[in-house]
């Protein structure tokens, strides 16, 4: 039984996260904190890992926090940077206990993930290839971060496949062919009933690879922060680990 | 059984318009003239119905001489504007014989002027509305006119539904939100493999509706075509009509 | 401002209805009842419209005696055939105010009813259709009624156009061609995360069209609860009517 | 320069493959020949790679020939029996020459190739996946080869995952449901309009990952070809390779 403990765990998230360590077979809740609670009531003593969903402002500090605690953490805020992440690094290289781990995952959603790798197992083999990422409208940025992820991943497997420019004998545009990134054209729909989608369209002559992941609601990232805690409580992988991918069979 | 002359008989319209006169039941071909040929050999006499696929350059000039010779004409060249359709009016009002009929149609595919017809349909019961328009990367305008004529029709009937603005909370877009026509936001996809797509999509809370229409290649086309011969042959249709969607039952 | 009643208040939908009078700007609520209350409590004093949502053994009684009570019902609940609808034509001739209403509709999703009659107004048109519903995997009927009701449209529009069977040279089949309603293939998918989907496809050669409608949760059927609300405390729909499409402008 | 001969040439695959030889940088054509033309015409002074692509009942024979004929051989012919690919082995052990090839692929697109391979890649992490294929309504088998083989792979991951039965509550079904291979649903589409299309539906709670692989037509298969081709002739293959996977780096 691996004992959870959340902090965040009145947030959107960080309730689902609860509700999901509550139900599962082999996962008890330890401790359920929230911003204002004091983090160094988790110890190793109650808490195998800890699940951390938080705002970007406050989530370095905790992390820094509970791995000087001990503990091993699983982290759902975003907002990592070069920078913080190498804080990390030190706190680990320093932390009270051997082969503690962080792990960072920008998405947590299985589909999402395998959709990333896919598109980049994919992209070496086809002429074109553009990205529709579909959101709802109370969203504040655009394109989404997953679908800039994907651009770049794509653009990398041309290059690295030697393919050039993909065609495009486009003159006369007023903004209707999207944001170009790494070569990739990135379109963003925001439309009210949708939650979070990424369909990537692939094509050459006479065929067409299209592969979407839909998220309709957040228990769709569940069933990753469960693979993520088991993973992290199995302690092969110590030290920091980032990407849900790592923990796919891909 | 219709008498079919095709302007324009050697394109890549019109030799499909030659098949298509062949193979159906109730028309035959009379004649079939290419750009260079003398289009006064038209006459009531070996012809019911002209199908002019030409260019935009010649097809006013095509059109106005056809009247003339005393024919009714279905055109599927492009580029026609007020001043141009004023001027088959006119030759319509002074053609030589009764009730001779022009007809022309920005799209004959019947997928797509269904889907531009049910877009303005559902547009007043949705919060937010927009559209993806896909085409093979040989196309040199963006987005497509069928895309910019949809979004005008959801836009005005949006207004006289007395909807304000979809919501829309983007504060970061480096251009991935598309185009904005008449309030809808237009994307344009260009992919090898593909002809041309147009997928329309509705939203409210819980709840999306989508309308797809796609063109796989000309054969697309004639049945448009086919149908508007039929009609125009009738008799039914005397002076200037506008619009595939004028012989739907809609 | 409408007085709204409801019945099945702490049902499933009812308490979606509950939150949505109590959420629009010119509804609020007047008696939120369950089952085993006294529907006797409701009169034309407090209540102008009550919303039914209970279950189908005990929907007749509750709108036979709601009706008795001088007031307009709005009918959420399935289940409904020609007996029991003749029962309520009865009961309404006989009723204690004049123009009172009963509105019985199988679907409250905007999209599914426009989906359905979309594809009533296309099947005339194009030589092939056939229908994809997809649900959750705890619905124990497949198809789903609004399938069924979706192929008999379609059959219904061929025969009336003239139209003989779809193409299908089809000779070795394990079941794979699904189930075959008016002519109509109908193929259901049961997928854990989705909710209520039907896709429409309608073929020609080297043309296809798609209407899909997503119904994500439940509530997407409130913006047709609230739509009925209103047209029947307009007083403009006397009598028994059956189907959100009389509502909308189609 | 590598020097391709065709065998089928005439036929609807094979003059897409001359054209295909024709149009590349890196390949040429050698001989292009017929059902009734002598075979012992190509030989490796003329010949490095022959694109076989005939009927069932001929291609067997054929291909003996040509492997005793001392060439390289890349066969698009289905058929393809146990039995069978046994007597090319055999003849392969006895060629003329060292380190010779034969090449089957039941399937060149490279779209539907690697959908098929992210579907058994994707399978063990969701707990439903379903299988639509639409095909063109001449096509004569239901549900395809393709699809069989993905719902094979599907099967067999999800059983080496551990997993047991997908959920599906269904009590009532006139055939709707499909056809169940190795436990997974397949439904099969026959439009107009259409050519060869698979989509895999994978489903969580609150999540789905959909995968589409769209052949428009068979200018579709050449990208496909002309990599076998090319990895034929570089000698790396030697034997019987079967799988254009097997030329992916997946």
């Amino acid at each position: 039984m691996i004992n959870v403990s959340v902090v965040g765990a009145q947030g959107r998230m960080g309730s689902h996260v609860v509700d999901a360590v509550n139900s599962a077979a082999d996962t008890q809740l330890a401790l359920a904190l929230d911003a204002k609670d004091d983090l160094t009531a988790i110890t190793p003593d109650n808490t195998d890992v800890v699940v951390e969903f938080t705002v970007p402002s406050a989530s370095l500090h905790n992390v820094l926090t509970l791995v000087k605690q001990g503990v091993n953490v699983v982290v759902g805020t975003t907002g990592w940077t070069d920078d913080k992440l190498a804080q990390v690094t030190t706190a680990l290289a320093n932390a009270p206990r051997d082969n503690q781990s962080v792990f960072i995952a920008p998405n947590f959603a299985i589909s999402a993930v395998l959709a990333d790798h896919f598109a980049q197992v994919a992209a070496p083999y086809f002429e074109s290839a553009e990205i529709i990422e579909l959101h709802h409208p109370t969203k504040v940025d655009a394109p989404s971060g997953t679908a800039i992820h994907t651009a770049h991943a794509i653009g990398e497997a041309r290059r690295a496949a030697g393919l050039g420019d993909m065609p495009d004998a486009t003159t006369t545009d007023g903004g209707s062919r999207g944001q170009v990134i790494d070569g990739v054209h990135v379109h963003a729909v925001r439309l009210r009933g949708l939650n979070a989608h990424e369909e990537v369209l692939f094509g050459n002559a006479g065929e067409q690879l299209v592969i979407r992941a839909d998220s309709f609601d957040r228990a769709s990232f569940m069933p990753g922060v469960l693979l993520a805690v088991r993973k992290i409580a199995s302690g092969a992988f110590p030290g920091l680990t980032i990407g849900l991918d790592r923990f796919l069979d891909l």
